[in-house]
Order: structure tokens, then C-alpha cells, then sequence
């Protein structure tokens, strides 16, 4: 994999996923969008990756979206009368690039990944560059950090699914606060809110950042990991507990076959387990119907 | 527009609505349902107005429904065996008065407003009058307030849409045991449970939420507020996010031919963007589908 | 009813649910979660019962599921190739023994139930004794309490619906931190976490939680508690506040005709009231459709 505007490394199951667009403080463009996807689809394939840390090169996280030349190549004006319908039977297709946000393109991928995402904030952070981290797991940030939802100053609005991500975890009345306001905060304000875990000092940030990614990763199966991050994004919205039921029972059922032979083992020879289960070969073979199932067109209204 | 239990003034784009039944302590009755609900639905076609703060003539907030005559003239005891599916088939039709909770009339107005909406709590803040501020998007208080769920207490229940927005406020625990006890609270309590944003020494709680609705609205474009609204409170509640990437989509497109323009070149030019679309007219073409499909009868079960 | 797995006792309105498996640290198993389901269900007919208190037997809370004679024995792993659309059409049939998470068959009882209830967590509380607790309304912990939610250490996953139930009380980014470590953590770092209400000194843990639970009941009627319980639960994760609107329209009208009445004459009277429905008899005609509606197969996805 190699990507013109992200550098990756690795380290020890870490991997490190860095916005690189020097000389333009990691501006997101449709270039971006589709690497970040494509990495995020593809990372769920490599079992020896544990865990992602998203950060920014430079002295930025990422300034938003690249307004260099417009935002025309973004988006198509002459798709502006595009029906719900038409976008709900014409989801996945081709047709829809040009009508279909850039950024939403990204975080889906993120909201599917079957690892941790952690975000490491190192600098400004501000329109898609902050709405980028809300599908990620936990976000630190650099003290200096500064962070933006500023889309109604330029006459837009919040996009890559910001409006269903962040009221759940800032809460309605900030959401629509920050949303309103559309000011750039502090990374204390943003801590305040609720928005971040922690601030770190600029210099610590991302060690500090691999080494909460490594200790979510210790212990468990990585085939758990994988299953607890999807069971939790998806039924946090469902409508009603029971959906939640039908979908632990049968990660539950197939894990008997899997992880939990040693990992019950493993308990009762008091040492730690050595689970064997593959998050790309091992996931339950209700996964693909139970995540298609959910967002499929019929749904959306 | 002149009310009976409503007044109503307007300062450089925001309007003061106040609820005003002197010698009631603004007791909410059939009348300030409707009127309630007819100020929010036309509000949405008042582009001057750009907030709304909302406060209660005298020492009250609202006292509360009238009780003064009994609770019979705000629901058809004959209609009790009124099923679900007759509510959903008859919803909108004038058949369903004497059925719908005439405070939620009330509150499905104010969720449906595309303008920031603020309240100012100046003193007692009981049953509806309580649950009447929770769709808006931020509450402050005087220091004296008292706010209490107290419908066990009466032999009824939380009503106002409130069994959907309390918990989303301050979390299940607090929303359950408030309405179990049914006490009057301080406002610090209140405050304390996360209900408020702040507290306020009554004699310039008018004017701090007044000011701090005018911060709301400096920056962005009318439009980009009057979507973000809607957008934050629709998709916060959505199975999957994908549904918030559909509604966004469809909203930057719109963007790009209108406010859009003026915001990029503002932000170019470094110069505050002057923003020419209209909330009442220039909402985007997928709008009203949306907004009616996310309520149809088929969804409620 | 009498329980192998389960002591009951009753205190002038408040039962007392031990769970009972001494030498075993009340270690979960398939009779636990039948007979906690049983007295779930059960509870709703006994008009004598206002709230429910559950707490452990000894030292411990619940050591998690009994893994003594491994986990073959909770679910079947023949049956693991079961669809999604197989399970939701055969949701309640005998066929889903060795399918369906017994957990979750408990959990599902008490988000059913029409009392409060409360968790007095008395010592170790693991796994499914962690997420046993997450449908109750309000958890206390003694302050030596340990608590984890350490599916991934065995290669599972959290259970008993609790992907629904734990990233509304701690939110997301702490959900999927507590569920990834595994870890069994102090009682000070769930109350930091916020799933707990407050620590209490073992020797006076019972006590204090019964006098909270006596204190959500002096006031409301037992049917407006029982409605408000199940209007807070299932339309907190309702699609649109309209769906609350009607849920809470046909409740209050039936209200009208049976504690209003009297709820309205001892407000006028200043006096306490005396409510005389009952939960087990006059719930309103609405609730059984509403409530069997909400879960239905073709609801899931």
C-alpha cells in the first residue's frame, strides 16, 4: 500500500497512519478520502495490525478540507436535486460519486474497522479534520491543539457522519453549540467538553497515543476486539435491547468453537491465554448479513 | 401574530417569547399549546428572526398545566381505548385531538424549528413547564428556579416527548429516578444533573440568554444553522450512520449553490462572509421528504 | 416461588433479590438465569412489590458465569451456523435453547419490568455479574466492590445486551476502553466511569439502597411508575420524538380515567393522594401491542 497523502508505519502491531500533505497542513481532498478508505477497508484484512493510531504530519492534525480551488471539485452542482430515494436505491454506486460526501466516504470506513482507532491530535484540527476523529475509539490531543466544527462559516454544514457521531459524545446542546458557533476552541475547551480524553504535551503525544493503543490490546482475543467494537457502534443505536441479544448470542455461539476453548482454559491454569482466531478469517458468519442488513436502503426511512 | 397566553418582542434577530398568564404563573392550557405551536411553525418562515429565547412572565417560568378545572378538558376520556395504530393511520388529522398530548403539540413544533431556541428559566418550572424546555437547545436559569417532573405525583406521566428527550439529556439513571420522585428541585440540582447549562442571578438571566443566543449566530450562514439543527437532532437518533451521510450529502450539495460560494471567497478574501440565502426559501430540495418520511405512522412500530 | 439460585425477602414494599450460590461466589448458570428471568416476570403481578433491590449473597455480587464445567453448557455449538433471520423468526421458540445468550434472557426480563430497580453491588462483580446490573436503574457499590467486564480475557464478548445498555450509561469511547482491557477495575473507577450512583461502606450498603429505592416510590402512583419506566427505556432509543408523543398520548389518556382523578383532587385538597390502580390490572389497553411491537423480528433489521 502506498498513498500519496498518508505515511504509515508499524510498530509492533501499531499501526501509524499519518495525514501527509506537507505545505498544505494535511488539507483533506478527494485524494485523501479515498486512501483513508481504502487503508480502513483493507486494514480489517491484516491480522497482524492490533490497533490504529491516526495522526498529522507536521505541525497540523488537519486544517479541513483543501479550499485551494473551490469547493466544486468536492461535490457536483448539478446533482443538488438528487432525491433521498434516488441516493438510498443508488448507495453504493458509481453514480453516486459527486453527490456522496468525500468525508463520509472516510468515516464509514472507520466505523467499520474491526480494530481500535485511536486519534493523536497534534495540531489544528479543524472541519473534516475534527469531524475525521469522531469515529475513532478515543482522541488525545497536544495541549496546543486547536479544534474547529466551522462548517456554518463557510456557509456548509457538519459532514462525514459529524451529526450522528457528535452529539454521542458531547452531548445535543454542545453539538449544536459548537456547530453554531463554528469557532475554532482550544484543546482545553474541547477537553471540557468531552470531546477528548486527555491533553499531552506536544512532544509525548504520539508515544503516549501507541501506548493506550497497546494496552487496549493485551489481553483480549483479537477476534473479541474486533466483534466488541462492531456489537457496540451498531447497537448503541438500535431501537430496542433485543437487537443487541441477536447479535451477542450468535458472536457468543461461534466463539465457543473459537477463542473461548482456550481462553476458558487459560483461567483455569491461571496463565494467560494464546488465542488462535483470525479477525479476517473468524468473525461469525452472521457478521457480513448483520452489518449489511443495517444500513441498507429500506432502513433509511 | 397576536396571542392570548403568549407575548412576544424581537431584538435585532431574536425574538423574547414569553409565556404570559399573569396571576397563573403562566400555567400552560389548550390555548398556549396552540399558540405555542403556531408561534414555532411560522417562525421557520421569519427570516429576520434568527433565535429564540424563551422565558415566563413575572416570578414564573410556568407553573405547570392548569389544573384549575380538572384535567378532563385536555384529553377525551372516551377516546381511552384508542390504539396505536389508530394514533399512527390518524396522526395529523383533526379525528386525533382529544388524543395527542397537547404538550407534545407543543414540543414536535419546537424540535421542528430550524432557529437555535434558548430557555431562560426565571422561576418555577413544573411539569410541562419543564418538560417544555427540553427540546430546546440550551436552558439557563435564575439561581431561584425550581424545576420538577411531578406527574407520578398527579397520577399521570412524563408527557411532552420528554420519555425521548429527558434521558438523551441527563441520562437514564437521573431521568428515571426524577420522574419516579417527582419532587421539586433546586436549580442547582438541576444544574448539577446536567439539565442546565448554567445558572444566572434572575435579574440578568433575560439578558445573558440574550446575548448568549447572539453569539450563536454570529458567524454562520442562516441556512447552514437552520440544517445543523435539524441534522444534529434527526441523525443523533438514527440507527446507523450512514442515514446522517445521506441527509449531509444531500445538504453540501445544496450548499455548493448557495451559501457556499460567498463562504469560500469570504475565506479567501479573509473578510466575514456575507450570506444571502434564506431559511425560508432556500432549504435544500430533499428537505421536507426527509423530515416527513423520519415520522411516518409505518416507522413508529 | 421458590429459587435454588435466588433468596428473596420483602420489606414493606421493597424485595429483596440476593443471588445465592454459596462457595461459589453466586457464580451465574443456566438456573440463575432462568429463575431471575422467572422472578422478573413474575414481579409485574405482584402489586405488593413497588421496587426490587438486587444484591449478592456473602462477599461477593455475581464472580461472573460458573466456568467450572466450561461453556459448552450455556450455548450449543452445533447450532453455530443459526442466521440472523432464523433467530429472529424463531426469537421466543423453545428451537433458541442453545442459542440465545442466557444473559441476555435476564437482562430482556428486567427491561421489562415495571418496578424500579436497584443494584447494591457488595463485592466482586464480573462479567455477566457486571452486566447483569446495566438494565437496573441505578447501581450502588460498596467501596471494596471489584468490577470488569472481561469477556475478552476468555475469547467472548460482553453479553446480556449489554452493547445496547453500557455505551448509554459511560458512553462509547469508555464502553469499548473498559470492554478491550478486560480488566477488573476499583468501584472508584466505575463511579469516575459513571456507571455507578455513589460508593457506600459495606456494612451499610443494603441498607442505604433500599431507603433509595423506599424514596422513588413515596410519592408517585404505581402505575404512572410503572409507565414511566418503560416509556424512559423504550423511547430513549426511539427514531423521532413523535413515536414518544404517542406512546405517551394513550398513556395519559387512560391516566385520565384512572389516578388523574384522584392525583388532581389531593393537589387541589393539598393533601397526599391515594392512588388505588394497579399495575398488575390497569397498565393502559395500549401497552401490550406497544410493547410486543417494538420487538418484533421484523423490527431488527
Amino acid at each position: 500500500m502506498s498513498y500519496d497523502t498518508l505515511r504509515l508505519s508499524h510498530e509492533d502491531g501499531i499501526d501509524i497512519l499519518t495525514l501527509y500533505r506537507p505545505g498544505a497542513l494535511n488539507a483533506f481532498n478527494a485524494t485523501m478520502s479515498a486512501e483513508i478508505e481504502d487503508y480502513f477497508r483493507r486494514v480489517n484484512d491484516r491480522d497482524e495490525v492490533r490497533a490504529v493510531v491516526v495522526t498529522g504530519d507536521g505541525r497540523a492534525f488537519c486544517a479541513g478540507v483543501d479550499l485551494s480551488s473551490g469547493l466544486g471539485k468536492f461535490a457536483d452542482p448539478a446533482r443538488a436535486a438528487t432525491t433521498l430515494a434516488e441516493l438510498d436505491a443508488h448507495f453504493d454506486d458509481e453514480s453516486m460519486r459527486g453527490v456522496r460526501d468525500i468525508g463520509g466516504r472516510s468515516t464509514l470506513a472507520i466505523y467499520d474497522c474491526i480494530k481500535p482507532v485511536i486519534a493523536a491530535i497534534n495540531g489544528p484540527c479543524v472541519g473534516i479534520g475534527a469531524t475525521l476523529t469522531l469515529p475513532m475509539d478515543v482522541r488525545f490531543a497536544s495541549e496546543d491543539a486547536r479544534i474547529g466544527f466551522v462548517f456554518g462559516r463557510v456557509g456548509i454544514v457538519l459532514e462525514a457522519c459529524s451529526s450522528w457521531f457528535l452529539p454521542r459524545i458531547v452531548g445535543m446542546s454542545r453539538a449544536l453549540e459548537w456547530c453554531y458557533r463554528a469557532r475554532v476552541m482550544s484543546a482545553q475547551e474541547a477537553l471540557d467538553g468531552g470531546l477528548l480524553r486527555e491533553l499531552v504535551p506536544g512532544d509525548r503525544l504520539l508515544a503516549h497515543a501507541v501506548a493506550f493503543a497497546r494496552s487496549l490490546i493485551e489481553v483480549s482475543s483479537p477476534v473479541s476486539i474486533a466483534m466488541t467494537r462492531q456489537l457496540l457502534l451498531r447497537n448503541s443505536a438500535a431501537a430496542h435491547p433485543a437487537e443487541a441479544h441477536k447479535a451477542e448470542s450468535l458472536t457468543l455461539l461461534h466463539a465457543l468453537t473459537h477463542d473461548a476453548t482456550e481462553g476458558v482454559r487459560a483461567f483455569h491454569e491461571k496463565r494467560a491465554p494464546r488465542f488462535t482466531s483470525s479477525p479476517s478469517r473468524d468473525l461469525p458468519p452472521f457478521f457480513a448479513d448483520w452489518v449489511a442488513g443495517r444500513r441498507g436502503p429500506a432502513d433509511a426511512n
